[in-house]
């Protein structure tokens, strides 16, 4: 859309977000800012065991404290599983958790709410509520989860509203077939068959989850959470309370980092809110660090990949076994590991492929979305298998990916393998030949960068992928909404406010919008204001997931920014007397496009028709992403791997990202940099550990649970592809999950560069760098002897 | 607009406010609620002095005090006159203050603001500037500020930015001439010449201001404020702060009442703002009920009336010489005489008119806009003057009215001599007639009703009046702006929200607009929740003054709803297969109108529009009222006055009141209860007492400021015209204003009926009328004599 004017005053420049500057000021409300007169304060009783059913429980103590205005358990709240999954069709809902629980799945499970006149009082009613569990077995490893005898973590769930009956713990099969698998396999000349594994890492987001409701007029319930989807967020905990979804008000904040966990509901809300209109009082419920790490992070998977291919590199099969664990409680869990499916199988051209995967439940903390949504799992998988493919081969892994790369025209098999979609742009051979070039992949070998440290190795390797960009579904309705809507307000001034429910991560995609809307409407960025939002007034948004802000939100804040123009246009011709069509708005004054002296400023124009009560020029448009374009991404990375303690250190890495027509530099180098960082924490260090014995979370701070800090980051260069997305707005597409899906992949290839040894698990640890050099020494031992 | 459709569902219901519930729960947010985190307190030092400028200000030792956070004064501020005239255009709007003076110009004006941790501090630290003044000449009396030796109380004003010179006190000359007055006068029977005399009295609203202001990100302010006008607000703080108008955001909250004072500034929204930018904090100032008293009231004036009439009860001509009081700043004072000359010509034919009349600045406290404008004024001069002239004529007082009376067809002078308003809806012949049956006008004559009390006189009186619905000017943008705009969400669950910038001042104007929402849409009134507001997403409203809830701001409600059924309509007609304009909405459901089988809920055509992703129906629209329609008003009284001791006991009262279609009979019937309540305070016991020695309030609290309390009243009937309105939504016109402003007439008439003595000055004390009836009595025994 709008490719002919490439002079952009704003698209396309280096600016800050719109809040950067109150952000460094401090100015910026958080949802832990907010404080209201007569606030009560929330907290929760958590159980201790992984499984149990709570058989008495008795809060009569508790109730009794001076301060404490309600004690809530499972015996008082909506006797139904509450609705966590927001932008999800209500028959794809998947429903398994009530807002308290008689039965417990988790150490940390929700038993029982109090809501005091101060945290401390809250949290001393808390001990004073006597629970009686009866221990159940319990159940922390998928594998054993799946076995026939393995204790059931949920008898019953509901998909919507339909029950459904467990009688595993198997939540959403995936078994997909395209084409001939078996046939691939004979085809092929050369058979790689290997089983890698990742671990949960949590979203880790630096803003700990504070929940406040306030009971407003009309038995109204006003929400302030951070959540990457305010009217997702109303109408499931509407439907979770039992009130109508008009009755609910949620309020969008500035969000420290999402990462994910932020696109479903984080089982507080309803508790919050429960406890709100209970009191009749304002109620604020905030988490400790530890109670973070009882919610959220990535999906652990099991993944076996068995690759057919001839001699000349083309792929004959591909054959998937997989299975996802989803902790406790599932939300986004059926969607998880079909994402995951579709973006194996997009990967590379392949005629013959097949999925064989099992998501399941376990006694553990409950994992969410967390940005790749399945793609960093794969990614694991399939780019050291392409490193091992092309090894076996004996071709350089740049050719195999650059003849085999999902590319313009190719089936994208994001929304499964019915569902057709076609890639329409991509930056992939680009970004190869330039990172490899940047990287000095031609001179790519193990070598000894300290002389005085022979010891220390030093690897360059690289991986490549995408993420999609919007979940829109070709067919609407039958898994998850995808639409989003935007208002513009042009102002008696002459500037503008963008009016659009969209979260905003702390990515800067409401920045982006911003941007379009001054390009657009032909003002300056500074000139747009971007409201404060809430679910009253705006337009729908299924949510800021799927890396869609920029490209699908971007749609709508397009079309919205169009039609305030086509206002102001008109505008500009009664004052003029020159035909609507004829004119252009640009850098703040609107002109005859064959006659640029015929002119008005944009502000002229508005004090006007606003004098002249022409109205108010408010234009507004919902729109439907037409597609889910992938975005493309490539990274290349060199470490140093000490093998006498099994460290890696980070040298030097390149981002490289197709991100359509960029509309912030700035922002999308941000992003490709961030990615990297989550990526190097996700292949490295980070471990969201479970007690093997008990199930409670071993490391659930920040001390423990290591992500990388600022100083263990190598020196990063980014690559920005020259492409355009015809079905985004100005070009664009997304953005934010593309730029980690590969890391760990291009880390564990690296490594392999350098001590000719592959790490199959993540985190790739000391201990298992310095188990596989051991290995591999003896394997050689054991050839030579 | 909308006639055919009669069986209305929710239109012409008695219900409650929206807010009914939540208001007798204490539930509704108001000015006084608002607390932020961090927030500092403000408090204004005022001038002790009538008038004198600042000679020397030291604030240093207020500066010292621990938690004083800011100190300023006229020193500090803008050096340029504020903006505080919401509605009216720059051009038109009057500007003579600054944020604080250097030059003080009545008792009670703003020196110096602090800003500290606690109103406590904030109140010490104002003891501690140390001010010198020089002390100048004042002047309490309009007559006496119009003489040529008068003390100047401004030197230079501003009418936008245009610098205005004052050589005397005159604001605003108002000299009108319809027709040849001298020659009419030649044609007259009979001359009548009174003199009549307001004097102010306070609007009194129960809530006193509080505004709070908090800075924003992106240099933005955010404020609450009762307000009749948030937009106007919005661009009138910016300027007056010289920040751009989109930098300042509003929020609309609850008012417990306004009655036209908050129709401009207070004085204090530009203190708080500039304290808060200053302080980068939020800062609140809560005014006491004696600051209350030093801004606000009606214009007290002094009318001559020179009537000429023939023997038939046709007038000839009409000379009217007045002088409006608008104290020490204006605002509204330029409109406010122009207004009352328009409606005072108005309310009778008469081919000959002429007006004379002079606006004056004094050392006295500002008055503003309050119910009625300058109507209540001229009313109390013409409707005893026609009493007084129908005695002459030995006429029925109902007949010379009647005869006369402004109707469907004649012109209306509300916007002045020039512009043509004619009247296309009247009911006051049906309320006149109605009114006197029940009132028992016939039997009317002064009687003794308590035996034993043969001092008791008994009276009935009558008055008629209107007000105009809207301030609509035939021309835009000469004088004031007159649109309104309003947005409607249909939720997902077939309920909507009504997104409207207007503001309620607790008369029901947004349950009005409630009910319309819901009446074309086909919704129940309880589906439609008008939600919280503020400038940054709202249309633009001229503001909830003249009047023009119900009427101008309905229309654009009615319009809004219109365009959103559109799009509820076009989407039952994809699911019903059946064209949209066959299909109606009623009772939440949707049905073809030539086979009202074929239908479906709304509910249900929301919730499938939401998922097959047809995006969000959000439809709005700006509208400028087409006509100013007065709405009639009818009121007969009956009273009690106690000749020994001249007080007036109220014992019935009728309200008639012509406000076209009748949207809510139960707030109607409010409005006119509240206005006869409102007019008999006028009439006998309301007054701002000014200290003619200082200048200084004497009664600024409500133990001394007279207000009738519900023990006072009257019974009360109420009677309702069965007229339409054609400009109107659903033939709807004005309600509020019209209630008040015969009211102080019909109780002097009433009196004069009683006792055969008139008042000629309002408040029509004891002391008046024992003097009166003394005055009476000496006249007719040197008749006698």
């Amino acid at each position: 859309m709008v490719k002919e004017r490439e002079d952009f005053l704003v698209i396309g420049k280096d600016l800050p977000k719109v809040e950067a500057e109150a952000k460094a000021r401090g100015e910026c409300k958080f949802a832990g800012d907010i404080s209201l007169p007569d606030m009560l304060h929330g907290k929760i009783l958590r159980s201790p065991h992984a499984h149990a059913i709570v058989k008495r429980i008795d809060t009569s103590k508790a109730k009794r404290l001076p301060g404490v205005k309600a004690v809530i358990t499972h015996k008082d709240v909506p006797q139904q599983l509450v609705w966590r999954t927001y932008f999800f069709t209500p028959s794809a809902s998947v429903r398994d958790n009530y807002i308290l629980e008689k039965e417990v799945r988790y150490v940390g499970d929700r038993v029982a709410a109090v809501a005091a006149t101060s945290p401390e009082i809250a949290e001393e009613a808390l001990g004073l509520i006597e629970v009686e569990y009866e221990l159940l077995p319990a159940v922390f490893d998928p594998i054993q989860a799946m076995q026939p005898d393995a204790t059931l973590v949920h008898r019953m769930i509901k998909r919507g509203d339909d029950e459904i009956k467990m009688k595993n713990n198997i939540l959403a099969p995936v078994n997909w077939v395209i084409g001939d698998v078996e046939e691939g396999f004979k085809q092929a000349d050369l058979v790689v068959e290997n089983e890698y594994k990742t671990i949960s890492v949590h979203n880790a987001q630096m803003e700990r989850t504070t929940v406040t409701c306030q009971p407003l007029p009309g038995g109204r319930l006003e929400v302030w959470v951070p959540t990457q989807n305010i009217h997702g967020t109303r109408i499931d905990l509407a439907k979770s309370l039992g009130i109508p979804n008009n009755k609910v008000k949620v309020h969008r904040l500035f969000c420290g980092g999402t990462f994910g966990v932020r696109s479903q509901a984080s089982f507080i809300e309803a508790i919050c809110g429960f406890l709100a209109l209970q009191t009749r009082r304002p109620v604020r419920i905030e988490l400790s660090r530890e109670e973070m790490f009882l919610n959220g992070g990535r999906h652990p998977m099991v993944m076996r990949l068995k690759t057919g291919v001839r001699k000349d590199g083309t792929f004959t099969a591909l054959d998937i076994h997989w299975i996802d664990d989803t902790g406790a409680y599932s939300a986004t869990a059926e969607s998880m590991l079909s994402l995951a499916s579709g973006f194996l199988l997009s990967m590379y051209r392949c005629p013959n492929m097949r999925v064989d995967g099992y998501t399941v439940y376990t006694n553990t903390p409950p994992r969410t979305a967390m940005r790749g949504v399945g793609n960093p799992q794969q990614n694991f998988a399939i780019e050291q298998q392409m490193d091992i493919i092309a090894e076996k081969l004996d071709v350089d892994p740049l050719e195999l990916r650059l003849k085999n790369h999902v590319r313009e025209g190719d089936r994208f098999y994001g929304q499964g393998p019915d569902i057709v979609c076609v890639v329409q742009s991509s930056g992939t051979e680009q970004l190869i030949k330039e990172g490899a070039k940047l990287i000095g992949w031609e001179h790519r070998k193990a070598v000894t960068p300290y002389k005085n440290q022979p010891w220390i190795k030093r690897g360059i390797g690289m991986a490549r992928g995408f993420h999609t960009s919007s979940a829109a579904s070709v067919k609407p309705s039958d898994f998850c909404l995808d639409y989003s809507g935007a208002a513009v307000r042009v102002n008696e001034n002459g500037t503008a406010n963008l009016i659009t429910p969209c979260a905003d991560s702390g990515t800067g995609n409401l920045s982006a919008h911003a941007a379009m809307v001054a390009e657009v409407l032909g003002l300056r960025y500074e000139d747009v204001t971007v409201t404060e939002a809430d679910t009253d007034f705006t337009h729908f948004d299924s949510g800021t997931h799927a890396s869609r802000g920029v490209y699908a939100q971007g749609l709508a804040v397009f079309a919205a920014s169009t039609n305030a123009k086509k206002i102001i246009l008109d505008w500009a011709a009664r004052i003029l007397e020159v035909p609507a069509d004829h004119l252009e708005a640009r850098d703040r004054r609107i002109y005859a496009k064959t006659d640029p002296s015929i002119e008005i400023g944009i502000e002229e124009v508005l004090r006007i028709g606003h004098l002249q009560d022409w109205g108010t020029p408010i234009a507004s448009a919902s729109v439907r992403a037409p597609a889910c374009p992938p975005h493309f991404t490539v990274i290349f990375v060199e470490v140093d791997v000490d093998t006498m303690t099994g460290e890696v250190k980070l040298v030097r890495a390149i981002g490289g990202a197709d991100v359509g027509t960029v509309i912030n530099p700035q922002a999308v180098r941000g992003q490709t940099i961030g990615g990297l960082h989550m990526g190097m924490g996700f292949a490295l260090t980070e471990a969201s550990i479970i007690d093997p014995v008990d199930g409670h979370v071993v490391n659930p701070n920040f001390r423990d649970y290591k992500l990388l800090t600022p100083l263990d980051m190598p020196k990063v260069e980014t690559i920005l592809a020259d492409t355009y997305e015809p079905t985004g707005p100005f070009g664009a597409k997304g953005v934010g999950e593309g730029a980690t899906n590969p890391v760990a992949s291009a880390v564990a290839n690296a490594i392999y560069n350098a001590i000719g040894a592959r790490i199959y698990s993540l985190p790739m640890t000391p201990e298992k760098i310095l188990e596989a050099i051991r290995n591999k020494q003896e394997s050689a031992g054991n050839k030579r002897g």
